[in-house]
């Protein structure tokens, strides 16, 4: 069977280059084209390699980056992975979707529209079918968004726990990583040896993404669950990794042990469907005293190729007898980014969306 | 007038050097020694020295350490200041009390006792008192405690927030020095580029100790207020500064600018009584988008003698209509330290305790 | 006696509010106006501050910047510290050097030029008077530079050395902090626990440079000693402070102790002058096993105006029985950047140049 | 063909896991056994764990510790590798070695023994003949030791050198990782956003060990060549990856590009004889701006296996017309220790001395 051709939007940057890494050796996506500004037009992967961690092989770094075009795109490639900037994604992606491309965003532009599914598969597979919502669908193109990096690695548990338990409060403090701002993002004298409390529209981002994913489809649109949400976001000096604070109070009554059982058990849909890089456990509870810890666990995830796909929750324990108190991780642009969009595709080839 | 001559304990590790730093000028109180443990003795300050960010003076760099030893410090020494380790401080503290010293205490040990007052001048002058139902207070001998660093940071704001408008809910999450765990504390291999989510009883400690703080004292002990507190410990590699990130509900109505006038107007007790290391501010509001931060802030307070003694709070805001989210930043080994056992002993010598 | 007008170019960059910081209190300076790039015009200080480890007061904090413009320069200010940029530097400075006005540079533009003194009082005071070569000089206008700020560091103790024992060979490797590439400058995930083994031209300037300043001024120029120097530039996780590590053969035999005894007694024009922020002693011998290292030593200097303008030495030892290795620290914006150009400024007041 | 039993010694240690993780799935040796103190017996792997970018097998993370005990390990064990802390090693290892097993070594204890190979397989091969010399051998056991981790990465490119061109003078400066230091090793505040210059007897390491890995095997023991060497060795805050700042003189006339010729061609015996570990490049030549760097090279080495085995070479150039400036990269803990001594049991195994 001939792999879909897919295109990397955003390839100069550090998500897009994610989606270069996890697409190298795809089974069933192969990279048709690397597209990015005008600016970058003919230079190879090498000349603007921002990923540090992994090594690509020859034949990618070979590869030149395109400028972007939707004709060009669209007569070559089925799908295409977005690592745009915001700014350029919300016009870039329309276009291509009305031209008929699926289209798999990482970008903030759409996620909050009506007709376009806020997707994790791990949360709310049933919403991928709202994009049959979406004017250009009937052409085969339409627009599915993942969630906001730190937004990711809290919705899978607290899908999880809301299930089981029914949310009534969820405080979140969040210890970003620097990749989260891309390259060249955040500059070293503002964040070496330093913490930095604001991120622009972060917890904006958090505290409404967490209600649209946890909703419900109805034939109109999403109800949203109801349930305080206070997010607080900051910079830390960590390279890869989103590491979150998290108090939450439940409606029914659940000990640390339950919450431990619920999250351990968590086996949702991409598990049962066997996305390839669906990671075999999507939630990994650590019972030591001083974990999740982004050196430790960033890359956490089975197999090989769902590595940094799995979020890590730890120190689950009791605050008063009213509150859960948990640590999580989960890695920024993979799990939260390009790794997330990755999936959203499989879940639609999976559903024959594609 | 002859200025009190103080001991400092514990002189060969972080704290105890922040008392040297605080003392070397004092107008009320001159250093008359230097003690640590027995396999220090005879050392020069120079050759011991941990704190890297002071000039010290030559003369003070030539002092040797002795060691600890209850007779001969009780003989030199009206106060001792301690930065004794805990397992250490619990009887050489009680020792020098019993010996007739007036013991300031960095250390947790005896902090929970109830005879002995965990004191933030800013906060609950009124339980300086409590020394006098310790036995040893006849023969001039008691101990007073500082907080625990993290636990005094927050302390100040919600002091002033709480009775202003009554605290319902309170949820930290903090972001802490790796000066707080002193010399050699943090392996470098386990927090650069990492976040540590487990300081060894730090939680139990804020969640404990806020309330006796904020208590009220009677005839027989503290009433402790009645309010959810939620606490949640992390270390970022940060040299100095606790930064936190602060989430609460109040019983009265505030807006945030209601807070902001609050914590701006905080006039406690010591700055009343102009005590020579209190900041003339004690709670500085920041009104920027991205403060406080660590790099920045640290060395908040005026004057001079005051660096390091305010608490600095910023992105005081609103979330959905019952939260109000703060951050706030204070120095762990100076105003969370051996500054706040400084200004403890300042109020004890104010109120003729000394 | 009134105080001397001065204005400040760049004063949204680092080196600029090094500028600032160093003229809040200057004995014969007086800021007259702070100056940038048309895009910061009418923004006050506050908003545009990248110093972090300083208190500006508030009536710093509190002005406005201005746009750069040589008229209005010239009109109110006798003298201009330049922390522009180099591309922006060149035709600037000329322009202001025409229009009558002493023009103190940071920048690179115009330190190889024969007419321009490449200035560090302690190492070429005797350079200063090449300005009168200038064709603007007639009209009280000129311009001096200060030297790079990792040539500035080794300068100070090479000076020492030669003028002793002749230098035959030096071969140099830098440790240099993130704050010489301005702000925002170093994008962290290019830094943070990296090294960056590539500082553009730093090289070519390290080994370019410290000959013009060793050299003998001449009737026509300046006669550049021989000897072999090889210099290797990179970038570490370092705040401020550029560490060099040094490897050194002299003509004439010279044991540790010999060296240690010529740079301890170094006092050349600025101590003798006692310019107001020259270091009592501009280069500090430390015997210490580990130094000098920046947490400690990156602000060495007394008096308080002149912190961060001593050059610290340390391990002095010898390799073989040829080579003298040594590691010497300079803070990098200050000793190396805006304060090289006050302390030129004041070397030029004192010989009745200004 | 049953693989060669083989116990780790130092199983606690970061040295001691690196050499579990690269024997996790050796084709030609198998773990008989992990070994530590007395202090850990009985702990399981899980629990001592100190490599963090590793994930072990869930079998490996279950075994446990076992108390080092000569004859035990003799018993079961063919060969030893050494993570032992110095003062351990000297003593256990000669122990281990006179009851019949071939000890591999990364502690310096024995490396400057005359009948001790210093041995690097891609340096100095010829040199593993020495253990017949020890008296042991004839029982089966002998010592071979890796060399210190800075003096590795920079063995592998002076030994191409200096057979291509002959070598004069040497000047290296170090940047090395904190993982050199072991666990706890540095603490944080002595690393965090600083540069520490002094690691004990490393210099003296570098400057004596080079000589017996590129000296000649003579009958009576080792001709050492005659070239210049000074070294100057600094700790920075990476986590793992020693970078090595290098300026170099060779006797005959050779240009970058010449020099380059020779790094990139360089391939010595364990390359030819297909050792399981040995990187198919072992120096990797790089020809940007601005590499090495520790985050994007240290792993470098292919195929999988051989991860972090490869030396990394950037930045190769001239200064002046005498000196060649190149910057070098190795991963210390393996390349530099435990895959260092990997390689040299393999290499002994293909000499059929195991």
């Amino acid at each position: 069977m001939a792999k879909i051709q897919v295109a990397v939007l955003g390839a100069t940057g550090m998500i897009g280059q994610r989606f270069v890494q996890l697409l190298e050796d795809h089974p069933w996506f192969e990279i048709g084209g690397l597209y990015a500004s005008e600016r970058s037009e003919g230079k190879g992967l090498r000349e603007v390699m921002k990923v540090k961690d992994h090594a690509f092989k020859e034949d990618t770094l070979e590869r030149k980056i395109e400028q972007l075009e939707t004709k060009a795109i669209a007569k070559r490639c089925r799908v295409a992975f977005s690592g745009l900037p915001t700014d350029v994604a919300k016009d870039a992606e329309t276009s291509l979707a009305n031209a008929g491309v699926a289209v798999f965003s990482n970008a903030a532009s759409h996620r909050m529209e009506n007709d376009v599914p806020l997707l994790i598969p791990e949360v709310n597979p049933e919403h991928l079918d709202i994009v049959k919502r979406q004017r250009c669908y009937k052409d085969g193109g339409y627009i599915v968004t993942n969630a906001n990096c730190s937004t990711t690695g809290l919705a899978l548990p607290l899908k999880a726990i809301h299930t089981a338990y029914g949310l009534e409060f969820v405080c979140v403090s969040t210890y970003q990583a620097i990749s989260g701002a891309g390259y060249p993002g955040v500059p070293s004298l503002d964040i070496l040896g330093n913490v930095h409390p604001h991120i622009k529209s972060e917890e904006e981002k958090m505290e409404a993404e967490i209600f649209k994913m946890l909703g419900k489809k109805t034939a109109k649109g999403i109800d949203h669950p109801k349930f305080d949400m206070v997010a607080s976001c900051a910079r830390v000096p960590v390279i890869d990794g989103h590491m979150e604070s998290v108090a939450l109070r439940t409606s029914r009554d659940a000990s640390a042990d339950d919450i431990i059982r619920t999250l351990d058990k968590f086996k949702p849909a991409p598990q049962k469907l066997d996305l390839p890089t669906a990671p075999v456990r999507p939630i990994i509870v650590r019972m030591e005293a001083d974990r999740p810890q982004p050196l430790f666990d960033v890359y956490a995830g089975e197999p090989l190729r769902a590595r940094g796909m799995a979020v890590t929750v730890g120190r689950v324990r009791q605050s008063g007898n009213k509150y859960t108190k948990l640590w999580l991780l989960s890695h920024n642009t993979i799990r939260g980014g390009a790794g997330g969009s990755v999936l959203n595709a499989e879940l639609a080839k999976a559903k024959r969306l594609l």
